[in-house]
């Protein structure tokens, strides 16, 4: 089955926006083992939709088009779908209704709804759209499937999901099982994943190994397929264990689980509580860790201690020491990890303390130079890492490893 | 002139990764008045990129491809423009210099090259590319410029402005000046901000008025073309000064700078430092105000108070007024910024706390109240808000608010 994407806007095509749902859709194909050969994007014109419909339609089996559904005029897809199928357009009664429905929901004037858009091209079947308004819909031309979904990704997403994969799916009269398992690496290159990717032995034909860099992270995806669950299953158990062999405790996490996610079900398993001490970060790591619902049973606070008065009137760093060996370095980063922990009476403090850049550096301490620090009942331990990079890269490493620190801590690696 | 781009990779395709390129240089023939016309995205599979080149160069005048110039045997787009356009593969001569200056650049083996990428369609004529090894470059074929691109967005952009536009330029033999102005808007619904740019009087055929959704805030851009550049100016400065009686206060920055780079400028040229208390912004302020070059000196601190023991004992909040009014209320949201301005020493003091949810909401402080408050020589002000959507938003909209709060601080608004 060959497959077509067509993302309709003049704000996708201006490239002000950065379009979401291409990626997306894509994305979920690629789980049912099918793949998009052509992207394109219009703007909001006429011929340039019908142009777009007529060469995807020669090229494709299936067009999933996004975008335009809307109630105000700039809205002109369908118009443009008539025309291109030859079909009037004509008021649908499930459109209606659709609307109708809606429209008795509404609290306070905020939805906009316009008998326009249950003008649709005849023989034209509407896609229930739990979520929103837009009516859309599919109809069949010259062996073409054609789906028009609207724009905003949350009501995309659910038609996606909920009509249009099951319709193209049903149409390959397919009985193959496909599954998908993905894994989450931080600490290695992305040149060295690729080579220990590909060492592994013999990949056999129904299981494809992919990965994807997700700064600072990288995504390893397989899937597998197969004529039963169980055989599938099989392959990828044993393909995630290789994956696990090669990279070890460099993976941190499973599916779509994120870093964040991670530490803070270790701190939630383990019973143990944090609080961070930042500088260079400015506030970054404490941001990750409250990013998580449920946060406050074990993050109990953060300092940015940007100025050495508050290192050392917050944390309890000595002035002499800062003084001595200057506010970037390992003794004042374990000063900074053992003062946030006895001042927040946590048990766990974690501390970091750089140069970002772009001024700052020195030949001893270049920009880049960074000390993570981590104190628990355990003892107090430092490091200093370079990073290459501009502010907003070391920031994010920064944070990164921090945040890998407190994970491999509490699963004591 | 009609353009179109063109995506050529695994990665794009497949939806794993989020295509930036396309809409970089849509963008930037936006401000030389061009638009694409089509944009297209292919694998890295030879057919498809032949099948794309036929059928964009039949709808266009020039296609920009990027991608799949690298020195993998992945990298095929140079044998399917060579295959497209019925040329040889030859060395170029000035593709072998281009590799070996890079190659003696070298430090520790990082650069990867490879005669193959010297293998260009005959008659190609090699891009400058300053930053990478890929060798770049452009063709005529059938009344259709091809100009294939890197992937790698640093080399393409910087190849983009060097080469490839001015070629384009100069090639429409136009001798229309093109400028554009930027303003960026906080405050303001987007419905409101299209009924008021609608307003304004009779927008002249040679401006343009678009605007664009930045989350959480808003982008109006305003393109002026004519035959003089001080005649564009004139046309400019007018609609600037009415966008600006329109939104007056909303309008936080005109250009590329960002809201944090609007209030770090304000705190420099009042000389004013800043410290800030959060709870349910987690730290998201302090970074966004150390995300700017040369925070140090106007930034003292931070202080995510997560618990209400952190509220107590780093802020000096009181424990009975935590117990009397709750931790989100207008009284500990004072007592927090007045707190944070005392302990840090700072000529301001800006606290956040609210409840970002998924939990921890009521019926009288249902999820989203926030209260932000501002403490400075002047006094102490509050007010509570109440945001909609999900954690991420919620949390998003209050970093943001307290920014603004900043920023008429300084302009005394």
């Amino acid at each position: 089955v060959k497959i077509a994407t067509l993302s309709i806007g003049k704000e996708v095509v201006s490239g002000e926006i950065i379009d979401t749902n291409a990626p997306f859709i894509a994305r979920r194909l690629f789980d049912f083992g099918l793949a998009v050969s052509w992207h394109a994007a219009v703007g909001d014109d006429e011929n340039a939709i019908i142009d777009a419909l007529k060469l995807l339609s020669m090229e494709c089996d299936a067009i999933i088009a996004t975008g335009g559904l809307g109630s105000t005029v700039d809205d002109i897809t369908t118009r443009a779908a008539a025309h291109f199928t030859g079909r009037r357009l004509i008021l649908h009664q499930d459109a209606i209704d659709h609307l109708a429905t809606f429209r008795s929901q509404e609290r306070g004037g905020f939805i906009e709804t316009n008998e326009r858009q249950a003008l649709l091209p005849a023989k034209a079947e509407l896609l229930n759209n739990p979520s929103g308004t837009a009516c859309g819909y599919f109809l069949n031309h010259n062996n073409c499937i054609l789906f028009f979904l609207p724009g905003v990704p949350a009501e995309m997403e659910a038609m996606l999901d909920q009509s249009v994969l099951p319709a193209i799916v049903s149409r390959m009269h397919s009985r193959k099982v496909l599954k998908t398992r993905m894994l989450n690496i931080f600490g290695v290159s992305e040149v060295q994943i690729d080579q220990r990717l590909k060492e592994l032995s013999s990949p056999e034909d129904h299981l494809d190994i992919s990965f994807y860099p997700m700064f600072p992270y990288v995504r390893v995806k397989l899937r597998g397929e197969g004529l039963h669950a169980a055989e599938v299953d099989d392959v990828l158990d044993r393909a995630v264990q290789q994956v696990h062999e090669r990279f070890q405790q460099c993976i941190f996490s499973e599916g779509e689980t994120s870093m964040q996610q991670a530490v803070a079900a270790l701190l939630q398993v383990k019973n143990q509580t944090v609080a961070v001490a930042e500088s260079c970060t400015g506030g970054g790591i404490a941001a990750m860790l409250t990013e998580v619902p449920g946060s406050s049973s074990w993050f109990m606070e953060g300092a940015v201690t940007y100025s050495n008065s508050a290192k050392i009137g917050r944390l309890g760093v000595s002035a002499a020491l800062i003084e001595d060996v200057g506010a970037v370095s390992h003794e004042v980063a374990e000063a900074m990890a053992e003062g946030i922990r006895s001042t927040a009476g946590t048990d766990l403090g974690l501390a970091v303390t750089g140069i970002a850049g772009p001024d700052g550096g020195s030949a001893l301490k270049p920009v880049g130079t960074v000390y993570i620090a981590l104190s628990s009942a355990r003892g107090t331990t430092a490091r200093s890492y370079l990073f290459s990079g501009n502010r907003e890269r070391v920031r994010t490493l920064s944070s990164a490893m921090a945040m890998d620190w407190l994970r491999r801590h509490l699963l004591s690696l």
